[in-house]
């Protein structure tokens, strides 16, 4: 069960519907992340309750934790987490690459030091297939080195080169976990290449030649360049990629991002930052930012944000979220979390439904201009 | 607009129904409490849901954070928290009193030290009443002095007297704050006294000569005595309380605590253990307590306990819950949090139903018969 139709587009901007094996998602939409197999303190049903259609597992995490053995075992990841709506899980890649100090990277993969026990371990592309396969996800992400934010065209150009053959072995190996099944888990392939354009495109080149993908993700970007980089990227990308797939920008983003992402013709997203600001206080609105532990929120009586249909909005005062961070109670982590999970859902909404009226570019560009008014 | 009806009784067990301003609660029952305005971890919604029908708040706690006036100026506790149904606020007595080297006790009240900022505050039984009043709960409790577990009869005595004649300032505060008005918040005593027989039997006296009131309560037990002494003392109270109106047994308790009072004749319960309990791990099943971090829940797909109905146990499974608790997720502790508060709901359900069908006495026996054989 595979299939992805787009309804409208606004220049490179796309309102499409993805059919997955556990679902459909309406297309632009940010996805949650579910790094230990739980929405940082979020039961499956909060989740839902944000309108998320897609949520996404870190492999690296649960290969440690309880480990893909554990998760196949209880039916898999699905009916582990009880989110019966589609899922994605990242390859690892991402996470073995920062464990600086802990890991060596050679063709044959990557062997690294567990975070948590200091165990040795190995993590190749047929492994990271494998370990995808039992956690059952919709989507499976490609093994990717990935190279530091502002690396040299050099090592851009290395672990550009290494994730194409390793794309292949991927590739190779996801065919034989499947055995001429189709309907289940898709693959999908991860462009890097830095912030070098060349690089970019010969990723992309490279990524094609070894298809056809039912998805394409753009990796290694958000994560230290300047944003003017990221756009450029995307746009020099963009042209070439095939319109009839989605495309995911991988760990984007905050709000802007999004907006910024859907008009270069990004379709799907995933980041921590709703949860992370969520736990730390931070609210997103859409006159800006707002720390709840502020005094301004001191015995106001209004909503965290009136114009947002979340269950925070529509239950709480912002005096008492204010008191729940005041006392450290944890229900105030998890309703700002709440609250920012379906900022971001929302905005993918608002998004489509002005892509499919025809008035996307006005909105974007005035939501942007009051945004970067802002200087948020 | 307060009632209590008994609808039947089983010895000094009693099924009763108590209507307050914000609802019916049917008797017996357990409260959860919510100390600062919010059981601990939980929203309003999942404490609904665990079938609670009145909470407790903690005056001590919420005349600190955020204040009175502001709770007052936002509404009320119940607006506050969004709790709909009734609710009781403690007086703040048995707070102040355990603030060991933080306050000094004289006939006009207590002087202490907030152990939030260390500012000197003092509450006097008018001062409670008060605050009380503003927080706006369905039921003030009196402000006692509550003396140390197995006190002397020299300073039990002293303690029970002093509560006796707080008592009489607290009825003439809250008689004015009320102001003739009826159907609102009612007051009502505590039965002080240690561990001796006699001092209790005065206190009681000396409450009702005081009355009449609307529902009682018993303070000052399960704070380190041992149990048969708890036992003793409900049993020579039970007699000369008042029938018709409901009793409430204060900080009490765990689930045979509640089993053992309810078959002394008490109404109402409340204690801080079952979220506690849930926040540290530790389960209350029908078969006995459970770890949810032991190695025997990992890769199970059982429910925690398959006879309860709460959300946790309909959802989730054992080695799910588990691993919440081993990557500390926070989600752990409300999930197990919400299946203890229903626990002791539902034994205060099933008693009712027991007393209903002429079935409690055999029940309880059989209960507390497994309960004591597992030596939990």
């Amino acid at each position: 069960m595979f299939e992805f139709r787009i309804q409208r587009t606004a220049g490179p901007a796309r309102a499409g519907t993805l059919t997955l094996p556990h679902g459909e998602v309406k297309t632009p939409a940010f996805m949650p992340v579910g790094t230990h197999a739980v929405v940082r303190g979020l039961s499956a049903h909060d989740v839902r309750r944000t309108g998320a259609q897609i949520i996404l597992g870190n492999t690296y995490h649960l290969h440690l934790r309880p480990g893909e053995e554990v998760i196949q075992q209880m039916g898999g990841l699905h009916r582990f987490t009880t989110w019966d709506r589609p899922m994605l899980t990242d390859s690892g890649g991402f996470q073995v690459f920062s464990l600086q100090g802990l890991r060596s990277i050679a063709e044959h993969g990557v062997e690294f030091q567990s975070h948590i026990d200091g165990t040795s371990r190995t993590l190749t592309p047929e492994r990271a297939m494998e370990i995808q396969w039992q956690l059952g996800a919709d989507i499976a992400m490609a093994f990717d080195h990935v190279v530091p934010g502002q690396s040299s065209p050099t090592a851009a150009c290395e672990g550009m080169e290494r994730t194409l053959r390793w794309l292949d072995r991927c590739k190779a190996r996801h065919a034989e976990l499947a055995d001429g099944r189709t309907g289940g888990q898709s693959l999908w392939p991860i462009i890097q290449g830095g912030i070098h354009d060349e690089l970019r495109m010969r990723s992309l080149e490279g990524t094609l030649e070894r298809g056809p993908w039912t998805g394409i993700a753009i990796g290694g970007l958000s994560v230290g360049e300047p944003k003017p980089v990221m756009h450029r990227i995307l746009e020099r990308l963009e042209p070439s990629l095939p319109k009839e797939i989605p495309r995911y920008l991988m760990g984007v983003g905050f709000p802007a991002d999004l907006l910024e992402g859907i008009a270069r013709g990004i379709d799907l997203f995933d980041c921590v930052a709703a949860t992370r600001n969520g736990r730390h206080g931070t609210a997103w609105l859409p006159t800006g930012r707002v720390n709840v532990r502020g005094a301004s929120l001191k015995g106001s009586t209004e909503p965290l944000d009136p114009t947002c249909d979340c269950e925070t909005c529509t239950t709480y005062s912002r005096g008492y979220l204010r008191h729940l961070f005041v006392v450290e109670d944890m229900l105030g982590l998890r309703l700002i979390s709440i609250h920012n999970i379906r900022f971001l859902v929302r905005l993918g909404e608002l998004a489509r439904t002005h892509i499919l009226n025809g008035t996307f570019d006005g909105w974007t560009r005035e939501w942007l201009g009051r945004h970067y008014a802002r200087g948020d």
